[in-house]
């Protein structure tokens, strides 16, 4: 695993620990990190702060969106999704996408390029995660 | 206009004295407001505090958006119509589409009714603020 899916699960687990959902992100421009967040509705009590939306608030104004690469530990839901559709962030390099498919063909249906590394350890954390917590992930994704 | 529109113009102008882009939105449970919010881009550096994600913040943890209309005087972006779609909100009201014409065929493939006021008024703020601010406009909508 390269060292910006590792710094997305360091989100992740950040999360958990604060007692909100474990999903991480980083935005990579030209190679470096240059925003990384982590879901924060419990923790803000906020409904739109999922871990790309905190993410790119943390970026802050980078400009545009060329040449960057959206890493997190999920697969975007369309929220996020559409962030990087309106954005023009061409590639998304998820965790898995077990716990939650995502709209994956809407990215791609816009031009993204969209990878799924499929990790045992992000399923993980997702998993215990919701057969804990079932009401805040429902609501997390609008069920 | 109904009250809902107005108070979703209201946070647009008020956006506007802020030295922010002219674009408010208000969310409607059940016939009353339980959220308002505008763009704040500008206002606080974030790029996703759109005016949507602004009142869906200010709304909070509403739990689920059954029954909920999404007013809003500029058509939503990806981003926020991406929100739209996930959260399962049903019925979005536009003050216009002119300057913007944004996802609305993304939006109604998922079952959303979008209504398109076209309101010079909206128009109007938008027609402004882009002239004199291309700049900051482009970068709103990731161009």
């Amino acid at each position: 695993m390269d060292e910006f899916m590792s710094a997305a699960i360091f989100q992740a687990k950040q999360g958990r620990q604060e007692g909100g959902i474990p999903i991480g992100s980083v935005l990579v421009k030209d190679g470096k990190i240059v925003g990384q967040g982590h879901n924060k509705r419990v923790q803000d009590g906020n409904p739109v702060t999922h871990a790309e939306i905190d993410c790119l608030r943390n970026a802050s104004r980078i400009g545009n969106y060329r040449g960057t690469i959206f890493y997190s530990t999920l697969m975007p839901c369309y929220l996020c999704a559409g962030a990087v559709v309106q954005f023009g962030i061409k590639k998304v390099i998820a965790g898995e996408s077990k716990t939650f498919p995502g709209p994956r063909e809407f990215m791609v249906s816009h031009g993204v390029e969209v990878i799924d590394l499929n990790l045992d350890e992000c399923e993980q954390m997702m998993s215990e995660f919701i057969t804990t917590n079932p009401e805040l992930w429902d609501e997390d994704i609008g069920r």
